[in-house]
């Protein structure tokens, strides 16, 4: 099999708009030929998208994949409490084991909702890269350094982990898999651990990546201990490359949006995360009014509590008009290019968009379903009324992972029954 | 067949609690016969409910049915533009036809997502009254009345019709089918008009549903016109007895909440509308506290983009963490109660509650995706990972609706195809 033909549906182009065309994919090198009406008689195999949307893989773009074993683990609780009570013991429980069978949920979970690429940060990274190597997607991972609270050696244990996995893993996979430096997050990283990381990145030639502003007890404490905001004080750490990209960004004055728009900065938004630990609503409409180029990630499952991109683009839309008190604000194309363009951009990796040239990241989206029904408009299903359970057909890089809803490229009932005994055993020796 | 096993799954009790138990229901009557382990011998018919959770059926206690015909006509707009130069023009093109076909789709994605009960507040009532009638849910129906901005004889013909439907309908369908008096809203409404429909409502014995403080915006006009606030307003016009049901309760102060608890009064909380129109954040947290009844609604598909309970109980959560800046405010357990016992007191309709004695409207919800892999809370399943699609059966007032995603009582494939074909026709007349 070498041409592969996704036919008969209409197609979401890179400038917003959709019509009724065929793609064309070369799977050998896994890119898009063509997007052109009748292609299907030259291909070998053929995807059937009649009644369907072909849309751009979808990018979750800040994710801890692994923690699919923690889903539901422990709700309702204030994010201090949740953290020290709950998710930090399961977490220290956690064996190699536990995060390959949470991050294949994870994978699994993602290519039934039409996701191809997604950005990791936890720990045992070999494990996340096997599972990736395996499952077919695309990612750009690492290992989530953390130094305050621990002893001098273990804190520079945890800063090589996290250099040494960017270093040896990037471009594992056949190049799908990238990674990235990751310290964790400004407040639990020292500024000695982040020089390290901004030198190593920058020899590595991959991003960083971290958590920013994402609650108002931890911007506090960086404009008492450092006299500036905290992403004032990223920037004087050097952390504001173009290539980085910061998770979260709730709690930003307008100083700093004009920072990180004069520096081409990247923030993942995270909106369910954001609004189940009620961190806050972050400003997107004025991010895109400046300029930053704003993603979608789910965050970790423990705080969302699903891994679907539709349920993402949803809740960024509606939480974007709440901030912006307008109901204008955050519409349904900015929304879609956050979770295609917006997320590949911030990740580094190609794809977002179907074009010839292109990586063939593809989903492809049933329009039948009564709760899809009437068609007015496409661009608004897919943010307002679709799902991850309407998508037919994922591809990465050329390949068919899921065809019409059965994952081809993983065991389904074997991947759910090994996270269920792993997760039964982690929560009993956590307990 | 007489009776009915809904055998090997778990089943959410009245009290939150849950238990792995048959539920047997006598179809004569349409009752609840015994919830108990085991009871599947002594049935006629069995559905299976393994690996699922069988909860009371979904009640969407404010909606607008047929606006699922313009499901994403018109987004991302403000309220005050987006009802002028949309919804209103095509509301005002609607024949009885698209109301019923409208409301036939709506139905459908009800009964497709495990909602087996609804409040519907819009016109051409007769056409919502058979398609209730044939599909077999559970609904407290009525027609809108609006007064202001109407000379005097189209606003009394408007009241009339309003008092008319009330009295015609209330019983049809079996019983299934109750009514209320439903004047629009505190603005749309005149003092005279309220007044003619609290002692119709009285007469006829149903309850008054009206929309309430749902924007700013009309909020400051009954301030400055009344001299008091909305909610004391509605009292003075002896609105709030513990019948009356209000939709969005948003913009209210501490004085109204707590005029609405000592009235035993009801809010019908509709997030996911409260977000899309950037109307606001519901104080929900502050309403349980004070021990007024919360209800969940869709609002109409146009606002939300779908009738889905599972969303709404995951907005309600998300954003009622929000409103009160608490991670432990509006908790899963209270969301499942306001999506079922809630909205069942608010619409005054049997229902809400699995126990011996009651209706049998029931939710089958599988458990088994990877989605809701692993499972270590099922309340916390059900409002943050859950969704309408993941409904096996659907079950009211005895009777099988939906068995493994088949909807028994209506023929699926025409009914979106009448949607399609009278939403794009009007669609062409609105325009």
């Amino acid at each position: 099999m070498t041409t592969l033909c996704v036919a008969g549906g209409r197609v979401l182009r890179p400038d917003g708009s959709v019509e009724e065309a065929d793609v064309l994919v070369d799977q050998r090198d896994g890119k898009i030929l063509d997007v052109d009406a009748d292609r299907s008689r030259e291909a070998d195999e053929t995807l059937d998208a009649t009644d369907s949307v072909v849309v751009p893989g979808l990018v979750n773009a800040h994710t801890h994949a692994a923690m699919t074993l923690l889903r539901g683990y422990a709700d309702d609780k204030p994010l201090d409490a949740w953290l020290r009570e709950d998710i930090w013991p399961a977490e220290a429980a956690l064996e190699p084991a536990d995060v390959r069978a949470g991050t294949d949920l994870a994978l699994l979970e993602m290519i039934r909702s039409g996701t191809t690429a997604f950005g990791d940060m936890y720990f045992h990274v070999g494990e996340v890269v096997d599972a990736v190597a395996e499952a077919g997607l695309r990612a750009r991972v690492g290992h989530g350094i953390v130094t305050v609270g621990k002893d001098v050696e273990t804190a520079h244990d945890d800063v090589e982990e996290g250099l040494d996995v960017a270093l040896a893993y990037d471009g594992a996979a056949d190049g799908r898999v990238r990674t990235a430096v990751m310290p964790h997050s400004l407040t639990t990283v020292s500024t000695e651990a982040f020089a390290e990381c901004v030198a190593a990145a920058d020899e590595i030639g991959v991003p960083l990546h971290l958590h920013a502003n994402e609650t108002r007890d931890e911007v506090d404490p960086i404009v008492d201990e450092h006299g500036k905001s905290p992403i004032e004080y990223a920037d004087d750490l050097g952390l504001l490359s173009p290539d980085t990209f910061l998770a979260h960004g709730v709690h930003v004055s307008d100083e700093e949006i004009d920072l990180l728009a004069e520096r081409d900065g990247t923030i993942v938004h995270c909106p369910a995360s954001n609004m189940k630990l009620a961190s806050g609503m972050a400003p997107v409409q004025r991010y895109l009014d400046r300029g930053v180029t704003v993603a979608l990630g789910t965050d970790g499952a423990a705080s969302n509590n699903d891994l679907d991109l539709f349920d993402e683009m949803r809740d960024a839309a509606m939480v974007g008009k709440l901030a912006a008190d307008r109901a204008d604000a955050v519409a349904a194309p900015a929304v879609v290019e956050m979770a295609t363009k917006g997320g590949a951009d911030a990740l580094g990796l190609p794809g977002g968009r179907i074009e010839p040239g292109a990586v063939a990241d593809l989903a492809v989206v049933s329009l039948d379903a009564p709760h899809l029904t009437p068609v007015h408009d496409v661009v608004s299903h897919l943010v307002y009324a679709a799902r991850g359970s309407d998508v037919r057909h994922t591809v990465c890089d050329g390949q068919v992972l899921m065809h019409d809803r059965d994952v081809l490229t993983m065991d389904t009932e074997a991947v759910k029954r090994e996270a269920r005994d792993r997760a039964a055993r982690l929560a009993e020796r956590a307990d």
